[in-house]
């Protein structure tokens, strides 16, 4: 499990394109709190519309970590980033990331946190070793996103769903595992960076005993139907043990991303397939509503399909980002 | 990938009892012409019955690697065994382990092997990476042996199954899987040692593109119905594309080894399990025959389960241990 120090200065380095800063915009969105402030380089044209704050700076002022939140070019930090997070670890702070390449492999980085006690975060990495899962059955209760495929909501869902719960009056907390959504709640797991005899295990171990009242919110992974990843999936549902799943799905897309031979499954038929493997471990799991990426319709072509599916499936659809999640929040907390 | 250098030397330690040492025996038995002879330490009371030969001797006949055929305490190898294996990276020869703990852990024999241009190879550890799955249809046939639980013959039955492949005139070989597995193949990969997102991937390179009428036999690992290990078991299953499956089953248990809360499932219940798992990757799955661990039933006992199941299943139902695979190896290359 990941552990960050927060609250963050946000690195954009010389981002020239919104598209590349994606994590920074999450993080900003998603966790605006713990933000104290953005910092960049000359070359930066993106910028978050946050206060502008050297890395020592946004330390005399509290800040715990600066998160890079651009994608470097083939998962590789360029050298010329690496004066700004010298001087973040020189004023104490962590550095945090989630390129494919490790702070670590940088003997600058490595010996300016040696010398300053400061920590060199890999959220893409998985450094710690799990337990295989016991199955043993956890209090609490927990809801998992799941997909028809991958990157079509399942985690902008499950923030969703943590905020609307809480503002139901519920408890409920966020469970990352994904880096960007480790950098958000500033603790969890990603999941898919962890030894296969141990996804379970981790999964277990991210969403322990909690009240009887208590939902986690765990974001998921993948998908069942994936080629690639649907291991991963599976690890992560029986790990999880799910009460509810909100099955998240985009109905522009016809086949897997990158995998043209492989069809998204109808929605009853992805439905039952989930509750079947959820029920290993859960025997109660029940899908509870559907999380439905709409930007590809208009208006009326969204009031329309979600109309229908509901009917369908006799389920609450929504998009959080076109009217929220509220109704599936409430379908959970209903007595 | 692992590639082990064979012919191997057979290293039992200070091995008290059999079971100790069933690696050395599975070697023994499943590899023999690899095998050149044994080499223990005094304490020793165990043997293989094969020729006591010293590490350089065994060098000077050929010996490629010394293997470590023993259960380590703990998983961690004693210092008192350290002297031997230096004396074997000394004479050329690799080092191979199947322990917890790494041999790179011990520096006196990473010094030993770089003096030498020898290796250290830890085969329950993965360090090389992979790709993610693709999902691509490969040539060639491929059988993956698939189980109601861990533990209850599915190695044995792959490698019983490719010899009687072969007996009956067929080409086939053997893809391990497991540590026991890529020291008998002397290469393969310990699947459950992968990072989770790339088991797919793993396992599409283990079985790569053959001739038409060529048999991978691919050992299994883990159970879809394994609270802790199905997210490896059904990785492996996608990533091998197997067009056929033998379901590993042993009447003795009611529920998973370990997990006394999950059911053995259903015999029927699970091939449905597999085969609906398995049609992600190759739509024409199938399921050719049942391999029981008999070792708790009669004579009788065991002629009448089988015959009811073989029944019930429409089936050929074998013991590899009793009477062997023959049945199935027909059914895979009926036409």
């Amino acid at each position: 499990m990941h552990q960050l120090r927060k609250p963050y200065l946000l690195f954009l380095a010389d981002a020239q394109l919104k598209s590349d800063a994606k994590t920074a915009f999450g993080l900003r969105d998603w966790c605006a709190a713990d933000v104290l402030g953005e910092w960049s380089l000359p070359a930066a044209t993106v910028s978050l519309g946050l206060t502008r704050m050297a890395p020592a700076e946004a330390a005399q002022q509290g800040a715990g970590s600066i998160v890079i939140g651009v994608a470097a070019v083939g998962g590789v930090l360029p050298d010329h980033w690496l004066p700004a997070l010298a001087a973040a670890l020189d004023a104490g702070m962590d550095v945090v990331s989630g390129q494919h390449s490790r702070l670590t492999s940088f003997p600058s980085l490595v010996q300016a946190a040696q010398r300053n006690g400061a920590r060199l975060i890999d959220v893409r990495h998985s450094d710690k070793t799990f337990q295989p899962g016991t199955g043993h059955k956890r209090t609490g209760q927990r809801v998992l996103t799941v997909g028809t495929d991958c990157a079509l909501g399942k985690k902008y869902t499950a923030l969703a769903l943590t905020t609307a719960l809480q503002a139901q009056g519920a408890k409920a907390t966020f469970r990352a595992t994904g880096q960007t959504g480790v950098m958000i709640a500033g603790e969890g797991v990603a999941i898919d960076a962890v030894i296969s005899d141990f996804v379970a295990g981790a999964a277990e171990q991210l969403s322990p005993d909690n009240t009887p009242d208590h939902w986690d919110v765990i974001e998921g992974q993948g998908a069942l139907f994936h080629p690639a990843y649907a291991g991963v999936t599976l690890g992560l549902l029986h790990g999880s043990q799910p009460d509810a799943l909100v099955l998240c799905h985009d109905p522009a897309r016809d086949t897997i991303e990158g995998y043209p031979d492989f069809p998204i499954p109808d929605l009853q038929e992805a439905i039952n397939r989930y509750v079947e493997a959820g029920r290993l471990t859960n025997r109660a799991v029940r899908c509870v509503g559907i999380s439905i990426n709409s930007s590809s319709l208009s208006d009326a072509e969204w009031a329309s399909y979600a109309a229908r599916i509901s009917v369908e499936l006799k389920l609450p659809v929504v998009d959080p980002m076109r009217g929220g999640v509220d109704a599936i929040a409430k379908a959970l907390l209903a007595p």
